[in-house]
Parts: structure tokens; sequence; C-alpha cells
């Protein structure tokens, strides 16, 4: 099978031009959709939700990922394979992240014409580049054929939280449709600072409890979230709304009396 | 197959990880979308599209609602088994709009640990649980498997409207994105007080007529909509945001000289 | 495979309902969305999405195409079969231009009730008309079947460019999600009058490149689109709304000395 997560929006024809030709050259190969509403161009938000999505694909799944303001210029097209999942995209960073706790076992820059489509436009290597492509690795030829070997690729940095005796200092990382924010701190590094069980917000003392429903409706908690990172949310309201929450916010964890 | 219905949004992998577990769980079981924009939280807005789609999917279809503020809480996850679908999702009144007409053949509380995801999350049991229970429907499994048999589910009042010899008072039930207004008022029921022809909105006497067509672009009319209610629209234009009608709003249906 | 184009939105479960209705008679035909976010009404946006999808789908795709302000009227539903795809939609122009530069081999009025769905709505053929002729369609059923024969179908006026010696005067044809204005100007127009490359926009000398990045962040450019058609874009901004360009706007393409 293969995913797509994009920036293409849904109101033009771009996603649906990626599954024809898909539809075409693999016919019956399921396509999911993983998100098309990136923020155009944001490069991070594509990475992250490729990142919290692909754990829970299929491991032979072929993940095609745009967010490509690039495209055109000199960037490379590339294809990582991992043992959950084999990943393609612009090289500008998009799938560094969920590769970053995986071994890569084959690295390949996409220059291979025989599999993009005849005409290969200079705007639109998601229909004519990286679809085609796709539709090939989906089908089992081999990665190698797709082009030369790659040593590297772009990363983007991932920002680690910094955990002192007293404290974990990390920042949001994302904020979902909920208007939860999502930080950077796994849950894993909680279970080891059970002590630590406060986010510090702007001088209000959240707690660290199970779940959403731990508090009262309209107030605030944070939970280890679904994606494994620990979450500040309100009860059935919007979080980075209410707090002025976005990417990069400072997130202070530290002990309290709870 | 199985149905998608939720308050997930697209811009978020939400979606696209039901899909993945799904495809890695019951390979080849399509899944169709219903709607993942409703409103967060509105458990009412979820339950009406599920109504209003079920009846068109093959009798086999397994259901899938998450709109789940109380996700974590003690509200049960729960099946719905009817002659014509399956329903999954929170015990929060998300389900029973669709059984209200039907009867429920088999109710059980989704507690079967194996049919779950190896690890639950306290946030995401769209992921971890009804979309693996789902798979699991789907390929066959004997519902009487998911877990112990439910006595009774939370229910929504659906508003019943109110006839008398002269009139019927309903309400708006939902707004669609043209902005046409959804009433209670079922189709059957104009068919038998044929007489009652003119809702009266804010002193404005709007004719009953077969389609949005029979009046001029830019006028309103009231028409027998697809859902089988009665609908208050303008044609090519927005009644909702032109009458300021929203869910809950009052319509009075009454006779006219029409 | 069947492809849907449609200005239904994604909030409410009309979509979803022709999907079912679609898996319900020809289980197992993929469906494949090009857009449902299509401005309400907006025949011309719905027209201009299928003309740049419908190239890249098999040939033997069926395109079903609903922007139906008319719907319930008597304005015909109509089937159009070309060498590559079948399209059905209402007789509104929605389907003129993708056929335009091809060999229509046959035209068919939609009016076998056999094909419909057993009630027919005055407000939705979505559903009960255009999914299930679809359905039949994809499985393999004759187009003439459908209904009599149609002689003539409505057209929308596609505005064609005006070349003089010294200058290419065109017009914005479609705005996409990035703000890209993509016009009316062919490619291959371009390539036979290599002096013209640029356009002027206000005063402003935009070049004409091979690629948005060809530029800085931030500057505008006249591309060769993906569509066929030159687009004017901002390299990582949004054109239409730098420049106050919308659908019909003039774009006046000239000799520079670049």
């Amino acid at each position: 099978m293969i995913t797509l997560t994009t920036d293409f929006g849904t109101s033009d024809w771009f996603v649906g031009t990626l599954k024809c030709v898909i539809a075409g050259l693999a016919p019956g190969v399921p396509v999911i959709d993983i998100t098309h509403d990136v923020p155009p161009g944001d490069v991070w938000a594509g990475a992250f939700a490729l990142t919290a999505t692909a754990p829970y694909c299929p491991p032979n799944a072929v993940h095609v990922a745009v967010v490509d303001p690039g495209v055109g210029s000199h960037r490379a097209a590339i294809a990582l394979q991992t043992d959950h999942g084999t990943f393609i995209g612009p090289d500008n960073g998009l799938l560094s992240l969920v590769v970053r706790n995986r071994q890569v076992r084959a690295a390949h820059v996409l220059s291979n014409r025989d599999w993009f489509l005849p005409r290969v436009s200079q705007t639109f290597h998601g229909r004519d580049v990286f679809a085609p492509v796709a539709a090939r690795l989906a089908l089992g030829h081999p990665i190698a054929d797709a082009g030369p070997q790659l040593a590297r690729w772009e990363k983007l940095t991932w920002p680690e939280p910094r955990p002192s005796p007293h404290a974990i200092d990390g920042e949001v990382v994302h904020v979902d449709r909920y208007g939860n924010a999502i930080t950077n701190i796994p849950v894993e590094l909680l279970a080891r600072h059970p002590h630590l069980n406060i986010v510090d917000l702007m001088g209000r003392a959240i707690p660290t409890l199970d779940c959403y429903a731990a508090v009262a409706v309209g107030e605030p908690v944070a939970v280890p979230g679904s994606t494994g990172y620990l979450e500040v949310v309100i009860n059935q309201g919007n979080a980075a709304r209410t707090f002025g929450l976005s990417r990069g916010s400072s997130i202070h964890l530290t002990s309290g009396s709870q």
C-alpha cells in the first residue's frame, strides 16, 4: 500500500491526480491519505505527521511525502528504505524525522526517468515523479533501480528536551486540530521522573494526569499523548488558543505537590 | 466494508492512522469516509451524519463513529448490531440516532483487549480500540467476542415535531455546507398535511415546493430534503446565514393560499 | 474506476453517501476523489478541475462531476463518452471543458430510471442518479442503455488568449491553494513566441522562467505550469493575494530584455 502526506490541500485536483497516476500504474494498490492539509511549505509539520503515522502502517507500506517549496530546483528527490516502511519525497528534511530512530537500509536518489511520467513538469513532481515512483516500489520493483545510492540527506533538527534534577525544559512541536499542544517530552522520560508532574505555564500549575477527563470540562491538564509525547490540553477546550501556544513555545515541567 | 465518521478533521494524521491500522489487520477491506469535519466534540452532528448515510450503505457495513470528548474516562466503548449495519463508537449518544427506528439485534461493550492494539492510549481510542475492533468485525468475527452484552446505551433526544390542526412546530436539526437548514419535520408528515405549505420565518411566508429551482435565484423555498425531512433553502444562496438559522432554531409550518 | 468532482464539501455526509451507493452496486470498483471543495455552484471551477485531472486517469475511468445548482429543474443529466474517460454530470457546462479538444464518441441523456436509486429526490441527484449510473457504467453496462442519444450539450466558453506580434493578452482561469494564478496561455503558444517573456502586472515586469525556485524566495515569476498553461506565482508566497489576482484577471505577456 501507499500513503500520501502533502501540503496540496483538497480544494484543487492535485491529490486526485496523484491517485489517478498510481491507479494507472499500480491498479489495486490501496492508497491512504495521511493528510493533505500541511500548511503550504511547512516541512516540519509534514515530517511530524509522517512520524506519528508510519508506526501504525504495515511495514511494507510506501510513504509518499510532498511538501516541496523547492520543486524544480536542484534539491534531489529521494527514497529511504527502513524495516518499517519506505519513504519517498524531496530531500529537504521532510523524511528525516520518521527515519530518525530507525536503520535506513537503503537510500537512493530518484533519477531513473523510466520510472517518471513521460513529461516531467518543473512544478508538480508529486504527479510526475513521486507518484509513479511510489507505484513502482509498491509493485515490488527494487529501490536500487530508482537511481544511484545516496550517502546523506537533509535532516531537520529534533529539539531534544533538556532534563535537570528538578525540571525538564521542552517545547511544543505540534498543535493539533483540537488545540492540543504536543511537546517534545517523551512519555518514557516522564516515567523516569514521576515527581515532575506539573507544567508551569505562565505561572499556572497544570497537573500531569492520565487523560483529558481527569479534570473538569474547561480545565487544563497535561497527559501522555497518543504520539508518545506529553501533551498540554484543555478538557473539551482549546489549549493552544487559550494559552497562546504554538510550535516552539517553551514547556517547563517541574515538581508539584499533586 | 467500514465507514468512518469523526471529528478528527483532516489537518492531522488521525484519520490516516485509523486507516493504516485497518489496512494492517483487514487488508483489502474498503474504508469509506462519511465525514471527519464534525465540529470538535459535537456528538449530535456526528450522530446526524451517520443517520443520513447508513441507509445508503451496504447492510453488512461496519460503521465507526468517533466524536469522543470523554475519551479515557469511564464512558464505555460499544457496538450495536442491526439488520442494516453494525455501529461502533463511544457510549455517549453518538450511535443512538441511527438505531432509533431499528431493531438492535446485539449490543456489546468493547472490552476484549485481544481485539485492541497492544498498547491502548488514554487519548486516541479511535486508533487503539475502534479501528482494530472494526477490522475484526468487518472480517466476520462475531460481535459477541468483543465483550459482554450491553443492556442499555446513552440516547440523544430526537426533537419530535409538534403537529396541531393548523400548524406543525418543528426545529432545525442540521445546517449543511450550502446553508440549507434541515428540519425535524418528516416528508411523510408533510404529505399527510398538504394544506400546511408555508414556513413562517420571521414574518416571511416561504412556500413549500418540490425543488430549489422552483423559485427564482436568491429566493427562499422549503423543499422535501434528501434526508427525508423538510429543508429551508435559498435557491443558489445560503438560507442559514440569511435567516440566522442554526441547530435548534424554530420552524413554524402553517397553511397559506399557495 | 470512478472519480468524483463535486461542490459537496466534506463537512456533511454527501460524499460518503455517494461512495456507499457505489460500493453497494459496484463492490470493488475504486473511487478516487478529485476534489469536493469546488466553491458551491461554481461550475467553471469544477469543469477546470476535471480538465486538469482526467488526462492522468486511466482511459476507462468514469468521471462523476456534480456542481449542480439547478438540481431538480429541467436541466438534463448526461453522459459523454470519449476515448479517454466517460463523463457524467448535469448538463450545465460542467463537462464541456474536459471534452473540448476530444472526440465525443457517444452522448446520452440519463433517463433510464432502472439505473437510478428506487426513490429519486429532487435535491440530491449525486446520490440518487449520478452515483448509481456511474456504478453501472464502471461495471461495463453500455452507455446506450442509460437513455436516448444527446445531440448537443451546454458549453462553457473557454477564453482564448489573443496573440499579437508584440504581446499575448490572456487571463487568469484558476487560482490554486498556493495562490498560484493559472492563466489561459498554453505552454505551446509560449514556445512559439520565446521573445514574449515578461508578464506586465500592474507595471511590474515579471520574468518567465522555468521553475519557482529560479527566483529568490518572495519574488514573483511566471512559469510553465503543470496543467500546460502559464502560471504567475511567488516563490514560496501567494501571488493571487499579493497581486489581487482572481479568475478573469487580465494577464499581459510582452517582450523584455531578459
